[in-house]
């Protein structure tokens, strides 16, 4: 069902097997999956996929798994792209665009990877993986490996959202919190990795959480009947997403099934950790480490991605940009959201509107573009993020 | 798009027009909708529904909406079905599967009465809509009103779970506590639909959350290639789940869609709040007012459902039964579910572990038959279900 030849290094372009477990390229640099694309445009065409069962797995032929019994599911993918009417018409643009990760098992998007993820660890016999985590990418992971019966290693900061916490603790993974960043906890599980001889699936450690993350692009490219949008804004932390949608629009574009342009892949980050937009208007081709980085949108506190400069060239050769908010426009997003287009999404996906309203102001995208927001989960996870005070009324009283 | 004809009253059988906004009938009897399932028979046929966009709205000749740009949606429905084999195994069954409505917009199969219901109150060009509401119901129709533009009032109990509180209130809803059970709730919204002429949406008293819920029912017979399952569990507050997936499967075998036989209907309550499961037994119409409910599942503390006849006629009809469940075991259920499955469902849904358990030692679930649990939510919206430690490390330590 798989057509994945080999994994071909992303920095120096040399080639390995992916049939044994394996981590980085020997030169430091993330291993991409290469697949068999002139096969599998002459065996299947791109109306193949509609009418198989709904959710990621029907792409399979552009996943990595060779057995279709080593998938481990739990109806991620396929989650809806809404139209986005009334803020896009407070922004002042036609064709806004959400993409609701929200709908994921464990609430965001890091469902697909580690679908994707954990699925070939199962292919591969892994028996133990570990990583560390912002908070959602442990969470969902812990989920998969508990219904693959793969055990896993969790850090996460101690400030990740509690319920993130929670969920690694409730499907039975070994679970560390961190009093430190994301990259402390890196730190951390890399020793361990040294020590155990666990598999290290931090982002972009392992070749094949990118794999689940780009059907989000594929699934978008097929929503607009392969007629991709003109931009996609992407909150950016590790970058995995972004990345992966550069590679899936890609590889349509191998395929012959999407035409030459691509879209505007769009970076946004938080003022309090912006390593990405930093070096996008420097003009550097790697990110620096961002010191004291913090911000309330946890998932993109990455100080210094691995994949740092996969993200700047997507950006670069799609045209696109990076971009940064305040916290405050974070907030004042999240609620315009939940009150207009009935979205109670997470603080990152939250910065996108905060992030278009300034390109549109400053003309980077257009009235009549065609654009999508990428929300990679849902508020539910962050309840903290939410002050109230409700009134209490006694049985006998009335409004 | 819609073949629906007029509402009958499922007590008394009186007609009603569907073209105006109604609550119950005047013998007090909720209104169920009707549709001319003759003309459906001869416009489509059950794979027509395959090759439309995901989600329940493909099934849109059953639902009861006319104008297309009167749908209010945010993806909701088309929730995976997928197989626990290893909670089946443990249980001594071979063909066990869970319907994971946890993954609906809000995280609960709320969302599917609400997408439906605002979306007939959006055609009814209703302004104003009034509801109790255990929390999860509030928060799905407070993010489908915010879509659509219509005012909500909620009222729930004051212990409801933090999240749809949070979740009423970040939508912009009216949102209201109330120091009592749902039912005390429910007093204080009917008095204040006499006094303002709100629209009241509670439970059975509109005619059209109920369609949203019934096409679970539709997508479980979908889902085994119109063969339907030997058995459903649900978990059972109002009961318009139940009633709702008894409803689709009688329109289904009246479209000839399927064949006579029914799966058996099973309710699941807690031990704390089991007035359908007493009703059962003691071979009565109706249930009795719960005295003093209390359950950790708040959802199915209901201590008087307005549709209890439907669930016992829909219970005896199937040769279903009734059953009741602890809480301490709805939490081993939740634990157990999680670290087996990797899916960390809502109490509610937990129940249906612990009945299925006792329903195969009783007898009344036999090996080889295949059996759905229908989970009606995610375990993210009842975190403090949870009770954890966890080891924190310095940033220099090991683990």
């Amino acid at each position: 069902m798989s057509y994945l030849t080999e994994l071909q290094c992303a920095k120096c372009g040399k080639i390995y097997s992916a049939d044994l477990p394996i981590n980085l390229c020997e030169c430091g640099g993330p291993l991409l999956a290469r697949y068999d694309l002139k096969t599998i445009r002459k065996k299947i065409n791109k109306q193949t996929f509609k009418s198989r069962k709904k959710g990621l797995w029907r792409f399979k032929e552009l996943l990595p798994i060779s057995e279709e019994s080593n998938i481990v599911t739990l109806g991620e993918g396929d989650t809806p792209i809404l139209k986005a009417n009334k803020i896009g018409k407070k922004l002042g643009i036609e064709n806004l665009y959400i993409k609701d990760e929200g709908l994921n098992p464990t609430g965001t998007f890091k469902a697909r990877g580690a679908s994707v993820g954990v699925s070939k660890a199962k292919e591969l016999a892994i028996k133990t993986i570990a990583m560390p985590t912002a908070g959602n990418a442990g969470g969902a992971w812990s989920a998969y490996c508990a219904k693959a019966g793969i055990e896993l290693v969790v850090a996460m900061p101690k400030d990740a959202p509690e319920l993130a916490e929670k969920e690694s603790f409730i499907y039975g993974s070994k679970t560390y919190l961190v009093d430190g960043l994301i990259s402390d906890a890196g730190k951390i599980i890399a020793n361990g990795v040294k020590k155990y001889n666990w598999f290290d699936a931090a982002t972009l450690k392992e070749p094949y959480r990118i794999e689940g993350k780009k059907t989000m692009g594929i699934e978008i490219a097929e929503y607009f009947n392969w007629e991709i949008p003109d931009a996609i804004l992407y909150p950016t932390g590790g970058g995995v997403g972004i990345i992966g949608i550069f590679k899936a629009l890609k590889e349509l574009r191998k395929l012959g099934w999407i035409g030459e342009k691509l879209p505007k892949l769009i970076s946004v980050q938080s003022e309090g950790c912006n390593p990405i937009v930093e070096a996008f208007e420097n003009g550097t081709e790697y990110s620096k480490f961002y010191k004291n980085a913090s911000t309330i949108a946890g998932g993109i506190r990455v100080p210094k991605a691995l994949g740092d400069f996969l993200v700047l060239r997507a950006i670069r050769e799609t045209n696109g940009t990076a971009i940064q908010v305040k916290d405050s426009e974070i907030l004042e997003s999240l609620d315009l959201i939940a009150k207009t287009e009935g979205l109670f999404i997470c603080p990152e996906g939250a910065t996108l509107v905060a992030a278009l309203s300034k390109l549109i102001d400053n003309g980077f995208i257009k009235q009549n573009e065609k654009v999508v927001l990428l929300n990679t989960g849902t508020g539910i996870k962050y309840p903290s993020l939410i002050d109230f005070d409700l009134p209490i009324l006694k049985i006998n009283e009335s409004i």
